[in-house]
């Protein structure tokens, strides 16, 4: 998958090229197919070369041999002309509009049965031209991560370019990601590193205390589970300035998802690991043996916890020393704990003590 | 309540006041206790004049004369000293670094037991002191939405000013609303309406078909239900600009309930309504009628939106001939539809056709 955004011209080719190839098949006397990688996590490897996980060699086939293979192949072709239409209007919509949109086409048998339906058979798409959903000019149904620190960047709007300075032209509310972040240029930057932040409190308190201005850090809002606009500006700040980036989260297993899904990518969209995964993106915490040096406050360990912990261990992106060791200790120690937690030593200790303490130790200061 | 941004010194000296209440009552040689409006249902009433629902004439007494009535007063104590502290020194935190910060507290029993006692005990002293919570410089946890549209602010951040065009100056993404939208001044605009949209992907809709810059709207993205800086921000452009505002959202009782929040503030808030509610907000759709009207795709109603919409029949503040009108017609034909719906129509019909007509009929156009 290229990590450049590619012209209009060229995804919609590529599109073109698998509706031939359709076309070949049945004028071939074939049965017309298309094959896939398998995803599933036994079919997931790491790639040394580019440190990030992607599928492996198993494949799967969708035939039209049968009445629903054949159903999938007609809806893919009615996509295909549908996504080739709308990069060549310039226009883009939602996974949701599309949808919605399959009930007005003409062909009762094309139209999708469900959104699992339609967005699957986009990142099928995807998966099978090397051509990102961005490109496609498909949005994600809401964005909304923002950005605060020393970057000057220039995007390319609908309306024209915006030449925006992401601490002196925003508000304190920070500057918005757009959907699709390949129409950002970064023009100028005084950024040391990129601190990716889990939670909106702990972001605002870091912008409060000045923490970007005196460090001269990016803070990305991840908020929560970040959406694929803030994990692919984070690849490009790391690419392109050559930053070190951390991530900073709660202490529990499924904030380490979150930092997984950064630095790893995710199984659902390996084939996109090159294109949003960050794999240098380091941990900088809450980890379960801060909970112990800091004697943090913390809740109890329920049973889904202990679980998702457990399934970590087993996971080959988290079998490294540093996540087994501390994984091992939380399942121990039975507790996690909040980033926000860290107020209970004071609404300063976070960026007198905490973050300077564990990111020198890191190397990253 | 005041719809001013009350000072920080003025703030302070109400808090101030409370604890002297205490001291008080304890000189006096009685036994100390705050007095509260009830917060039920039964106990929230028309307000004719400011056009708002606001707490009746019931009360309900907090009093030192137990155990845990003396707890209250004494974690009410002192989380008005670190109150107090806080604007005192011009800082701001969350509700969460309050709870996680009472640890630290010198006196055991003075510590909340979960995060809802100290939520609550914000909101106590919210009512009594008839200061806001943002006066207090207490920041919700997520904010997150955003305006697009032809208008000009100032926002006093902690960094200084900073004037920004809310279409010229801001990407797609749009301005984000800070936490207290009272540091914003309204400098100069161009808008006709206001409308108030309940998803991303709707929101995204509107701004690429140019929506606000054809019919001169402002576009504040609720982002589901609407944290309450946008419902402040909302009630703020209706009474300073003196603008009609229109809410968009699907139609299914959870979104009913969305333009209530806007329009009618909530039974928790009812304290907060003449701050927060804009009881002009006027409800363009997705109404049930449209279901109908436009044929438009639909999910069947759960039980729990049943049960949803009964409800809805029973609450004073949806008693009107409008609302009966379509909730019942909902019931009738047991169905739902979602404002991305529309999209089945094809994507313009949305900003070509729908809200065009609805807002003609409306008056608003």
């Amino acid at each position: 998958m290229s990590t450049k955004d590619l012209s209009d011209a060229e995804a919609r080719e590529r599109l073109i090229d698998l509706a031939a190839e359709f076309y070949d098949q049945f004028a071939a006397g074939e049965i017309p197919r298309m094959e896939l990688p398998t995803r599933t996590k036994s079919n997931i490897e790491y790639d040394p070369e580019k440190s990030v996980w992607v599928y492996g060699d198993r494949k799967s086939t969708r035939s039209a041999n049968s009445v629903s293979g054949a159903r999938k192949l007609l809806k893919a072709a009615y996509t295909i002309e549908f996504l080739a239409n709308q990069l060549d209007e310039d226009r883009s919509s939602t996974l949701r509009e599309l949808y919605y949109l399959s009930e007005s086409w003409d062909n009762e048998e094309a139209q999708f049965n469900g959104q699992d339906e339609s967005n699957n058979l986009v990142e099928d798409l995807e998966i099978i031209t090397g051509v990102t959903r961005e490109d496609f000019h498909m949005r994600p149904e809401e964005s909304g991560a923002t950005l605060m620190g020393p970057l000057k960047l220039r995007e390319q709007t609908r309306r024209g370019e915006r030449e925006i300075h992401c601490q002196l032209d925003v508000g304190e509310g920070g500057y918005q990601i757009p959907n699709n972040p390949d129409t950002i240029e970064f023009l100028d930057h005084d950024i040391d590193f990129v601190l990716c932040v889990e939670t909106g409190g702990m972001r605002d308190r870091l912008i409060e205390n000045g923490f970007d201005d005196e460090y001269n850090c990016l803070i990305v809002h991840l908020k929560g589970q970040p959406a694929r606009a803030t994990r692919r500006i984070t690849k490009r700040l790391r690419d392109e300035l050559d930053l070190p980036v951390v991530v900073f989260t709660d202490g529990d297993p499924w904030s380490y998802r979150i930092y997984g899904s950064v630095a790893y990518g995710s199984i659902k969209s390996a084939h996109l690991s090159e294109y949003l995964a960050t794999p240098e993106a380091q941990y900088v915490g809450i980890r379960p043996q801060d909970i112990v040096d800091y004697d943090l406050p913390t809740d109890p360990l329920s049973d889904s916890d202990v679980n998702a912990l457990e399934s970590e261990l087993e996971d080959p992106r988290f079998q490294t020393e540093f996540w087994e060791e501390q994984i091992e200790l939380q399942l121990d120690i039975g507790k996690k704990a909040e980033q926000q937690a860290l107020a209970s030593r004071g609404l300063d200790f976070v960026t007198d003590t905490y973050l300077p303490e564990r990111l020198e130790t890191m190397g990253v200061l």
